[in-house]
């Protein structure tokens, strides 16, 4: 009796490595090509998928071109999905990961958005954590503490038919960068300093998400749509669009980061807030976001926090209306956008309708405080259970 | 002196031919792999772009893989936009093309939303008609009236920066495929029937485009992330999502169509209605779309046409309540969904709010005229400027 073979899942314990690493040295991290994000690590990981057998083997091969025919659904579609992650080099010599599990969960979701193919998320990781091991003895060698990769899990529809419809195949690869600045820490190891981001607001002719759109997804689709308002922004001396949504002009993200406000309530009390997860899916469930959101909740309590630094933290809806009288009544104490690749930085301005509202850094210690823990945390001087150590052999 | 030299323009007379047709015979139209749309002519054209230099002299290569780097602009971003459109070889022997300069100029519309470089739309039109010229002894061969090639040109940011920006670097290919079915012409050459179409319209959760987003351009985020919603239409049985927009459900496109409804009014005289290109962007501008409303204009006027075909056309929007009332007035006459790929196809039932709206078909001749009259344009038994005639050697 003929026995009918289920597809193949995504199983990282047949991983086969196909490439060692290039003997060059890693190049310094000021170099051109750094600052262009092209310095990319020796090798990647890559799987291949069919609808028909389910996953390949994952493969550990060297980082370089991939081919694609010119009908494949990722480039005609834009069936892509991606993540961005990091990993870093410890002051106790060890590596970590921060909250990955959540990025690969979020990357299933992004790949189910855009109709690519289901994985368990738990063998992404270890895919993830395979690569690290044999990638940072050479680009984050155990000499450099402070320092740290980027980590870009992607999937695209690799189907070369022309017809519109689910991609009956697709490819994973997982490869890592250097990401130029912000600098995470200074020579003694201690959190850096940011400089003030200036933002500008979208106009009301340019939308980036929308409700029952892929607002909440990390597809590509979400990006490139959005440059042209972004070189605007940039032409005027910006540094990132502040997203705006609907007629009420409600504050959705800021460049492809989520955004935080701290200001003072009527009555005085201060209050950090940021824009909701809610059903029309307008934000990216960022993984720096939630951790503010909790690091903030705990450091800044009545219970734990001196008077002066206690702050109520909410997820609420923000109209820039709010943010603008806020402004002119002095109860704006600090705006600043947090993500993965730009980390946590603090806005100086937001251009709208013509105006500049100017928000002063420093007024409030919150943002330093809380870089400060992240910071801890990631490089190990802070035990905690948000980071997974990478077993080095 | 110095000579700055600008950067290069993309120019169709610097056209490279590099490749030869494969000697094997074309295959029939009715195998599995031009059902699948995998059926791909012999040879492309291509063209390279830098931000530096500009345009590359274009190249005529073998169809095949193109290598890019994972971290390309166009798989992480979806700085992608393409066209489709169509070449006919007619009953007088000769290749046509239908309003090409349209879909030419409307590719550079698309790119410039994406972030993608500029180019002469009159240049790229030289270039397909170039392959056209090239590829069709073969692949549409003068003993084979009657039947057609689907012309698809693609435009990808190939920038290999993981960074989020403008691209700096881009690729340009044109290639050609057999799209398979619904069949255009009948054995005798008369304009071919279409089965009805059942379209499900789109829940409230799902939207396919939005005001300030990219639903006029034809670039490929608009695409993938409508796979989902298809695919619950297609498990219920349907062929195609009804997008709707707006609390008032109004109907904006069909799958990847543009659509139109022939109504009745309440004075009882016959109109034909299609959702306006107005500043919201919702509706892509197709080339199909256009050409029909000119030709309904001057077939079914009241100066050229009988009693029963005059037919008022407007470019309005149209609510699902309207559609609703017109079909239990029995008002409601006709709706079909128009497009290069899937051709004029009547629709015979739109699923909404777990209703059914039966449409009969073959109530009024407006859509088969206005086929037939398409037919004979297409394939030269009608004179026309509509169409371009491409020179052979």
């Amino acid at each position: 009796m003929a026995v009918e073979s289920s597809p193949a899942p995504l199983d990282a314990s047949r991983l086969e490595i196909n490439a060692v690493p290039n003997p060059d040295p890693a190049p310094d991290i000021d170099t051109p090509d750094v600052m262009n994000v092209k310095t990319f690590t020796d090798r990647m990981i890559t799987a291949s998928w069919t609808e028909e057998r389910g996953w390949s083997n994952p493969q550990v091969v060297p980082y370089g071109p991939i081919s694609l025919m010119p009908s494949a659904s990722a480039l005609q579609y834009a069936t892509q999905c991606f993540e961005g992650m990091k990993v870093f080099r410890g002051y106790d010599g060890r590596l970590r990961l921060f909250r990955p599990l959540y990025n690969c969960e979020r990357m299933l979701k992004s790949a189910t958005r855009i109709s690519l193919p289901a994985f368990d998320p738990r063998e992404l990781l270890k895919l993830i954590h395979k690569l690290c091991e044999l990638e940072a003895p050479k680009w984050l060698p155990k000499n450099k503490p402070g320092s740290a990769l980027y980590l870009r899990p992607t999937m695209i529809g690799s189907d070369s038919s022309l017809g519109f419809k689910v991609p009956e195949e697709a490819q994973l690869y997982i490869f890592m960068v250097y990401w130029p600045g912000p600098k995470l820490v200074t020579e003694n190891g201690g959190a850096a300093l940011q400089a003030g981001t200036r933002l500008l607001a979208s106009s009301v002719s340019a939308v980036s998400a929308w409700p029952g759109g892929t607002g909440s997804a990390k597809v590509g689709g979400n990006y490139g749509a959005t440059l042209a308002e972004h070189g605007l922004a940039k032409k005027q001396g910006y540094d990132q669009v502040l997203w705006l949504f609907g007629p009420d002009r409600q504050i959705t993200e800021a460049g492809a980061t989520n955004i935080f406000v701290i200001w003072k309530t009527l009555s005085g009390a201060l209050q950090m807030v940021t824009p909701p997860l809610d059903k029309d899916g307008l934000i990216l469930a960022g993984n720096t976001r939630r951790s503010i959101i909790e690091l903030a909740r705990d450091m800044f309590s009545v219970e734990t926090a001196s008077k002066e630094l206690q702050c109520e933290v909410l997820e609420r809806k923000i109209t820039m209306s709010e943010v603008e009288e806020a402004s002119s009544n002095g109860r704006l104490m600090s705006v600043f956008v947090v993500g993965t690749a730009f980390w946590i930085q603090e806005v100086s301005e937001i251009g709208f309708n013509g105006e500049s509202i100017k928000v002063n850094i420093g007024v409030t210690t919150h943002v330093p405080l809380l870089r400060e823990r992240m910071t801890e945390i990631m490089f190990g001087k802070r035990e905690s259970d948000w980071v997974d150590i990478v077993q080095e052999s």
